[in-house]
């Protein structure tokens, strides 16, 4: 479930352009290439790059319909894709919706660190238990040379979680294929190192 | 003015600490160390890890005191720092505020150029002009063989301009440097590829 109303971006990484359809009972999510249920607001806009201009109680109603009123049958999971920041968005989510677990995304510089410091605050007086912590653009590998470079300086992952109190479940790269493959909706043939990082969080909610 | 809410950053890169001081007219700007004057919603926090867990009706009316509210005084020019999305943040500004122009900041992913294509249609149905596009996080230089390297692949930049009809302002790239004096609040020492940046933008609300 894409809950970034105003920036979604998930239908594009998967290469999905069909409208979902509908039944009796409500919206049909669209399916992925791997069978991934997914519904988001660029599905249901006549071009993808029409702007959402919309203000915060519109936003909460749009995420709370994509709960109640879309179709989703079984699932495994449901992962929800929130926008960065504490409005309504993620209040929405966190207040409305059964939420059994948070994962934090982050990125190596302090300013991130201060920003999700604020969303863990958040979820954690709501009673929402963190799962974890990724660091995104944690690193990359020169294609000239072969080395590692910390675009952001040293890592500061592994103590911000342990700062926190939770688990760094990953360190992600700025990889060019995986640009090009989101760029390209083909995210689903991307594979290293995500295969750790959703085991750990998938045996995190089976405790 | 720091209208990003819900993820104050402008503080911390200018390395401010300061509350905000009060006279009979209002709320006094923190001026940073080069006498830039800064209201920011973390100014006013007891504690910059605060969450500020507000909706939109909230987050516009903070932004439109930023704007009645605070004792700006005499200025060359007024900087709106935004968050990303079309939501209130930026419907607020866009519609209450005086703006002369917009500048828009994109990375090289398509994903961005989609993102950022909504904004420009928003900001073009409120008849706000375009400054210009700068694209961030276009490239590095590897600190062990000195190659660029394009973290996304090739800019789309300059053509995303053309399409959209207006100017690109710059490409900036991930420099190491920058991201540590970010962090320590030292931001008003970085110095290039600014200046011409922002002269080009100044000559533009010049015309």
């Amino acid at each position: 479930m894409d809950a970034d109303i105003t920036g979604p971006s998930i239908p594009k990484l998967f290469g999905l352009t069909d409208r979902p359809g509908q039944n009796e009972n409500g919206l049909l999510p669209v399916e992925s290439s791997t069978g991934i249920k997914i519904m988001s607001l660029n599905l249901l806009l006549p071009d993808e790059t029409e702007p959402v201009v919309w203000r915060g109680p519109l936003i909460g109603s749009a995420i709370k319909q994509f709960w109640t009123d879309v179709v989703w049958g079984e699932l495994d999971y449901l992962v929800i894709d929130l926008p960065p920041g504490t409005s309504d968005a993620a209040l929405t989510v966190l207040q409305s919706l059964p939420v059994d677990g948070i994962v934090m995304v982050t990125t190596p510089q302090e300013l991130a660190t201060m920003i999700v410091t604020k969303a863990l605050k958040m979820a954690d007086s709501m009673g929402i238990p963190m799962l974890g912590i990724v660091e995104n653009m944690s690193y990359t590998v020169c294609p000239h040379c072969g080395e590692e470079i910390r675009l952001f300086g040293t890592s500061k992952a592994e103590e911000f979680a342990d700062s926190v109190g939770t688990d760094l479940l990953a360190l992600l790269p700025i990889d060019q294929g995986l640009a090009s493959m989101a760029d390209g909706g083909k995210i689903e043939q991307y594979d290293l190192p995500m295969h750790k990082l959703v085991s750990t969080v998938t045996s995190k909610l089976g405790d």
